[in-house]
């Protein structure tokens, strides 16, 4: 049931990159697809990030020692199904087996081949269906297989999450497509939950890394479901040049459009988050730091009062205030709060506004997506998170995920 | 549906302390009384702490002026279902005429008596039914009126929740009762929902305001509900010294027999948290800090993840892997890790312990109390946190709170 989202439609193939997607057999369901490759052209520029848990799972180990050795990457293998975290040795060696497996079917070194994976925790990942799957998938790499490589890698998710932009870049066309899959375990820390972006423009991996460091601020890293980091996350931004463009720092329209694929990549894993019922954007202005701004967010963010509250569509906003002040900031002076539920002033300079009725609350609260706005007059820093409420249904989809 | 808690039988009389309650009309059920009045005799001494939420409550505001002007509280006047919260001037003049209320039908000065108030934020407090309630509370003050309070102070509490013990100390009985509320918003911070806790043994006021502080932190600030702080959380601990038996540094079983009462009033609140259907230890042990140790408890304590596996019963234990991993962390290091599910090992040294069997797994998480134990083999510091699973009953309850 996500909010305002749908599957995605026209996706624009990438120029110098190639996917494929199969049920391998880790998900007992046959009909479902649990592992997809994604192949990048030689000469391509290749920047990730990954959580910052301190137990990271076997393949995001490794593909910090990949990445180490060699930075570019050609292949990102991909299951869903099995997280392959708190799994010791044993999958870090499953992990391994898997890299060589892609590598020998498509005649590439193992260092040049990513592992990622997401489902369950501290359960042994058998190697057998991905090792059986691989050959296939390396004949079956086709630059139309983003929707069905969207869908391998899903788990809660009930949609596919794809997004895609063409632009002209100095008079050539220049496409950038990206997908993205999570719904719960959601807060990414430094990265997300599997993210893969790509673009046929060229831009230099130095530069490509710095990039991706920014974008992931203001999108996956400003996204929260329940507060919870995953072992798995990770985002991959891909620079193939296929395009024959090479992007400069001046390229606004170019980093406008690269943005706006990484925020809504991110939005759309909170519209589709587990159980949601709302969209919820929450501004906060005026703060003395971004940090103060981020900390005030995901605060109200994370608040299973406030969640509860969106969810009954009940503009209970004392529990707005109440997470403000519970909010661990450097600086705050609650008699300079204006606080406001879409554009309706509940708060001013700290009061209750005289002119609040609860009909124009109850107006507000009643509808899909929902926008909470603080401004702390006090500074110049902002911040925008994006979250979901608190339903029934997300009890119920993380009290049977296993069942 | 309190986990293993029953409405408190015998409650003893405190020397020094009498109490009344009452329906006043603050809430709209005549049947629930919503106001009470303890009276603490003069020459008591009185200890208090309160939310640290930036946005406390007017009462809270008051009740450290008071303080502040004259330690020697006689009175504490409790009210449920408004909070005075977020209202301003208006809430704090209410706090004050109610205050001069009390003062004037029982011939003390405002300033020693303190106001509490607990239930909806944002909205005001209109003081008529506390100001006509006044004289009848006043009149009807009483040593056996424990039981009247516990009720008149509960908001979504399904018991009231009273702890007491008696014993003897040089050869003289001491009582220690005491009463508390809350829920949920339970994440206490330097303090907790309205609790209040009395003896009539006699301890200096310094030396009791040094006291609170250490138990409230292993009792009340080492449980979490929803990590939702509220704006009102006040903790007041009284010793009227009415027995005549004087508290010396080294009468370690009145101390811990004043700590159980602590301890055991903090577990009532999460016993009957909102929706709760688990009651939840989670032990720290070997950590390079009791920081390290109580940050790693409340990561697990308030994983909506983790939460929703104990209201399942389901041992999916990868989620308390995720818990630790995305704690905020002075030092760890995963491989030392030792993981338990009550008696059950999980992990071993950052690794599933070989011995590990679903079915084990499924016995721990199938009782009413469940115990997690983490023992990161890297210092001495230990914590103790507690807390409840989150139900669909949870959800329910805070999306019906104002209906």
């Amino acid at each position: 049931m996500a909010v305002g989202l749908k599957a995605p439609d026209h996706l624009y193939p990438v120029k110098g990159v190639r996917l494929s997607a199969v049920h391998s057999g880790i998900k007992a369901d046959s009909k479902v697809k649990d592992l997809a490759l994604i192949e990048i052209q030689a000469g391509s520029s290749v920047a990730a990030v990954f959580t910052q848990s301190h137990f990271c799972a076997a393949p995001v180990s490794l593909c910090r020692q990949h990445l180490a050795q060699k930075p570019a990457s050609r292949f990102l293998l991909i299951n869903s199904g099995n997280a392959n975290a708190a799994t010791g040795e044993a999958g870090l060696e499953t992990a391994r087996l898997c890299c060589q497996a892609v590598a020998d079917a498509a005649g590439v070194s193992a260092e040049e081949v990513l592992p990622f994976s997401t489902g369950v925790i501290a359960e042994q990942l058998q190697p057998e269906p991905v090792l059986q799957a691989v050959a296939g998938l390396v004949e079956d790499l086709d630059a139309n297989g983003w929707l069905a490589t969207a869908e391998a890698i899903m788990t809660t998710d009930t949609l596919p999450k794809a997004v895609s932009v063409q632009l002209c870049v100095n008079n050539r066309p220049v496409s950038i497509t990206g997908i993205a899959k999570g719904s719960g375990m959601i807060k990414p820390n430094m990265a997300t939950m599997l993210t893969y972006i790509t673009t046929d423009a060229g831009i230099p991996r130095q530069a490509l890394a710095h990039l991706l460091d920014g974008l992931v601020a203001t999108s996956f890293n400003s996204i929260t479901v329940d507060g919870d980091t995953s072992t798995n996350d990770s985002c991959v931004l891909v620079a193939t040049g296929a395009s024959g463009v090479e992007i400069e720092d001046g390229d606004t329209e170019f980093h406008a459009a690269l943005q706006q694929v990484f925020e809504k990549l991110a939005q759309a894993i909170i519209r589709d988050a587990e159980g949601a019922t709302k969209f919820v954007e929450i501004s906060v202005e005026g703060a003395a730091s971004v940090a103060d701004a981020r900390s005030i967010g995901f605060t109200i963010a994370e608040s299973p009062l406030v969640k509860t509250a969106l969810f009954a569509s009940d503009p209970n906003w004392g529990r707005f205030i109440m997470a403000i002040g519970r909010s661990p900031l450097e600086q705050i002076d609650t008699d300079r709060i204006d606080l406001y539920l879409g554009s309706v002033r509940l708060l001013h300079r700290g009061l209750p506004d005289p002119g609040y009725r609860e009909s124009l609350g109850q107006d507000e609260m009643s509808r899909d997506e929902i926008s909470i706005r603080v401004n702390l007059n006090l500074g110049d820093a902002s911040a925008r998170i994006w979250t979901s409420d608190l339903s029934y249904e997300y009890v119920k989809i993380n009290a049977e995920y296993r069942s």
